[in-house]
């Protein structure tokens, strides 16, 4: 694992969650894209080597809407910068963490994304996350 | 704001939870420290340019005590490295963000830090940190 890639932040008014995190880091979204296969639409702001991910959800099924509901607004979830994706996941599940994407998927941002189960985690949902060459 | 400095994830068993990072980072924390007038016990681990720390609550009245009775163990907040803690803490609060140290405080890590109000970005404990030279 490299760095922390992004932090990403569940939010219910994507819009106005913009302009608070331009406010924030003094910089507006370089970025804003929908992945309509997790039913959210994202905004990425970038903070030296690392970035911000902001998630709104677009239906009421998605991850995303079912953390707001339960847990609010807030930090959703940690994704590290890893070299090689599959070699790490490898890697972590022989150390006894549950994988939950073990064939990696395609995620925001041109990213290889696998998420590891937060029960293994202290309760945090850690992403790995490869580039996409 | 340069970067994000680390990640503060709230645990209930430190001892427990180190060897589960160290797990994740194929690295031990580089670092434990105990701050008495914070209530809590950290260990820190190095990611890259970023850090992890993982905080345990000493008595039952600190904030990290509270946090986990409330919210269970997860990600409690996000620091961000600033060079002048007070030109951007002065800066935040002309944008309207609500500074909850106005005079920065002595933080773990060697560090004065001030934290803005979650309730003026969307749920996230954010804290601004800046090297004590």
């Amino acid at each position: 694992m490299k760095k922390i890639e992004h932090i990403g932040i569940a939010v219910k008014d994507l819009e106005a969650s913009n302009l608070l995190f331009e406010k924030l880091f003094g910089a507006p979204a370089y970025k804003t894209e929908e992945v309509e296969s997790e039913g959210v639409k994202t905004s990425f702001f970038m903070n030296g080597p690392n970035k911000i991910e902001l998630l709104e959800a677009t239906n009421p099924d998605s991850p995303i809407a079912k953390f707001l509901e339960k847990k609010g607004e807030g930090i959703h979830h940690i994704a590290f910068d890893v070299e090689d994706i599959v070699a790490e996941t490898e890697r972590l599940k022989k150390e006894g963490f549950t994988i939950l994407n073990e064939i990696p998927k395609r995620g925001a941002d041109n990213k290889l994304v696998a998420f590891l189960h937060p029960k293994g985690t202290n309760g945090v949902l850690v992403e790995l996350c490869q580039e996409i060459p």
